[in-house]
């Protein structure tokens, strides 16, 4: 396996070549979609699973709702449609015909649409039709759904994971009774994609909310949160939407309170997608490849046996296998991979660029010694262990690469934040890519536009756990009351 | 909650109202597609994660591909252009603009796609286009992909579940080095499959192949599994296919074999959808509503309790969260209602119309008592249990319903099978609808095409596990080798 273009040398590249090289996805015939390849599949299906868990226990139950969405329902809610709609994927016909020389297939013109329908870049207008007739009374509330589903949005320029016409995500829709439940709903849920982010990503987050020229279309707030990559970007890693009752009155879903009185209801979205792919990948993979947090790997362990008559393979197996079930009895995923059709320098650079935390040898000599060599892959470091200490070990490096994996990025992002009272270092900083800038804005989306013109730079978010301070805007001078956090951003 | 319309009254009614009553489906705003409520999307699940895990446990990874198909790639196998690709949804325009009274949107005409886009009726066609990048030597082979993913046919007439404009679904596709491997890959599902509805849906089938006329475009076996329903008429519960080399010819995937020489790869595909709701809901419901299988059961006990002052709702969730924790400790899925602003009438029709398994009622007697009641939904019957035996009563309810309910579906296929050798009794049963007919035929298409207009049954499949038995055809009297299967269909 050739090797990587390093980060130092073109990052863009690096990132492009482990997606393709650790086998996570590719471009397909179709302009801006992307083929997720089994292992990239799998790693997407265990952050599925984790966050499909969290989303349970707090009492969400999925739904599915159609792919397509009448052309007249986006222009029901108005600011919806502004942000929404535009760039997207235009159903107008309902059949093909064979061509007249039989060779090939035509769209049929007598099979037209009487309206057009809209491959769904986001569910909302359709959800909320349903929720019309799902919501009668405060017993109907709270409504707790989420779909897991894939999407559409013409995109132009686009990059595996980060920004693809098709991507798969979930989205949470809830309706509530009371403003104040909705909130608590959306800043529960921001909670939840914190809390599987730092933990089972090992990817440390801000949390905060939007500036309003941030917002999703047709929310009253929106919270996020946002990461570190190793290039100095942030990205926003998920959202979640607190929509007063905008679509409530779009779509004309009331209910009935306890004391007979009719309202509309509050509602809340909320969703990450498989951009969390291109997240992980940037957080923690480094030029020989993929690294993967234990929590989310497909395979935690690979086990390689070393030989070379097939005699000694089979001794080795024996040894090999009571080791994978024990491991596996601990609750591990584990691969033994006897493949004789690849040699054992194969299969290492293999787990290695495809990020497989722990990788064991057995050789014939570690059968003599009772010893086998374990190596990690977050520190690329190599030990012999006693046999009879392997399974212990091996468990126990699961915590200790996933903390390792988090403490590292956490460092990594205290090392790349600044906080700049001073519009020349702003300016500077944000060129470099240096990180995510801690500064005073006056509040104003005049200033917020004017700094993104000037430097590329966003309000990545307000934070939430910014505190008070006193100061001056980083370009107007103006008064500010805290500092928001500025990035350039995927 | 209103009365079921009965079987027997209009069975095709008593369907609908089951499907929407029990809160599994319900039409949406674009025609013939649905929204799957969440208590039938639940249900979706369990069978879902229970089919993901056998199709892991014999090899097979998860994958991804686009939604979308470039319309040229449809053209490129020529069987299976004429099988599929008519009715579909057709993407022609990838933008939206704003109406000029800046009210609404409309198609916006400059953003016309060069190539149309087919939404997926079935992803062959864009599975093998990448099948040609991954496939180069033995080695690579044998290719194990399966894809779940929504999929749009175009369907005129729409029944929820049955046959809807898109529907969910898994897609398994598999390259092999050789013919026989693909032969015993395509098998090897069908078993799947016959395994997953016989052991979890609690549906016995029968295991065939289609008549030639029968067969998946582009196919050269069809392998199918056929349940009967309660209404007499069958319903194809999942196919498996022997592609040969047709669409490795079609996209040009040729491996390396170890002897250097360069072959074509054979190739399977099989696949189950949310039609297997439909023959849930049709196998084991009654005029009460759902039945549920407790191994696929969203919610197999549902514990109520029975109360007029909230002081004794205190006294009876104690006793029941212990009973709930301990079914729980048991690895039995668990409810307890106390939703306060319903009552317990409201409750047991609830559970009944869902189908939940098991319902146990807590009264203030019962504390006195020491007891609880039981009842089960398969049955309808109650019965009173010492609390100190409810846990190990309820537990053994679930293999005892689980098995039931087989050997119910099982004995009704037994009396509604039947062997004819006489073409007025075959046509009267088939009008009667009164289920499976084992009967001669001929062997040719013309018979069966023949047999189909005379009297709308169709051969369902020629069983794999038929015996030889010299006979004539039903029809024609000419010689036959062994009997086939009819009956009207969904």
């Amino acid at each position: 396996m050739s090797k990587l273009t390093t980060r130092a040398d073109n990052y863009s590249e690096w990132y492009n070549q482990i997606v393709e090289k650790a086998d996570l996805a590719e471009h397909s015939a179709v302009r801006g979609c992307m083929v997720i390849k089994p292992h990239g599949f799998a790693i997407w299906e265990n952050m599925q699973s984790a966050l499909d868990k969290m989303f349970k226990a707090t009492g969400h139950q999925n739904a599915y709702f159609p792919i397509f969405i009448p052309k007249s329902f986006f222009s029901k809610e108005a600011k919806h449609v502004e942000g929404f709609a535009k760039e997207c994927a235009v159903v107008t016909h309902y059949r093909l015909r064979t061509t007249e020389d039989g060779k090939g297939v035509e769209v049929d013109p007598n099979a037209k649409l009487e309206e057009e329908l809209i491959v769904r870049p986001t569910s909302e207008a359709i959800i909320w039709n349903s929720f019309k007739g799902w919501i009668q009374s405060y017993r109907d509330l709270p409504l707790l759904i989420n779909q897991w589903a894939n999407v559409v949005r013409w995109e132009m320029r686009t990059r595996l994971f980060l920004r693809t016409a098709e991507f798969l995500w979930q989205e949470g829709h809830t309706a509530h009774a009371t403003k104040d439940e909705a909130v608590i709903e959306a800043e529960k849920m921001l909670d939840v994609y914190a809390e599987f982010a730092e933990n089972y990503m090992a990817m440390p987050v801000i949390k905060g909310v939007k500036t309003p020229g941030e917002r999703f279309a047709g929310a009253l707030e929106t919270y996020c949160i946002e990461a570190l990559m190793q290039d100095g970007k942030a990205l926003q890693s998920g959202t979640s939407h607190f929509l007063g009752q905008n679509f409530a009155k779009a779509f004309d879903v009331q209910f009935t309170d306890k004391t007979g009185k009719l309202d509309y209801v509050w509602a809340t979205s909320w969703g990450v997608s498989t951009r969390l792919m291109g997240a992980l990948i940037m957080t923690h993979s480094d030029d020989a490849g993929m690294v993967i947090p234990p929590k989310l790997a497909p395979t935690q362990v690979a086990i390689v046996p070393i030989y070379r008559q097939l005699e000694q393979l089979e001794t080795i197996s024996e040894v090999a296998l009571k080791l994978k079930k024990e491991l596996e009895e601990k609750g591990l995923r584990v691969t033994y991979d006897d493949d004789d059709n690849r040699k054992p320098g194969w299969k290492f650079a293999e787990y290695e660029m495809k990020g497989v935390p722990v990788r064991i040898a057995i050789g014939p000599r570690d059968l003599e010694n009772g010893t086998c060599e374990i190596a990690r892959r977050d520190l690329l470091s190599k030990e012999i262990v006693p046999f009879d200490e392997t399974v212990e070990k091996v468990a126990s490096l699961m915590d200790e690469i996933q903390n390792n994996l988090f403490e590292k990025a956490l460092k990594f992002r205290e090392e790349h934040t600044y906080y700049l009272d001073n519009w020349a270092d702003f300016e500077t900083n944000i060129k470099d890519q240096k990180g995510f800038v801690y500064a005073h804005w006056d509040g104003t989306e005049e200033t917020e536009e004017k700094i993104k013109q000037l430097t590329k730079a966003t309000i990545r978010c307000i934070p939430l756990e910014g505190k008070e301070e006193e100061g001056k805007c980083i370009l107007t001078g103006k008064p500010s009351k805290g500092r928001v956090v500025f990035a350039k951003a995927y």
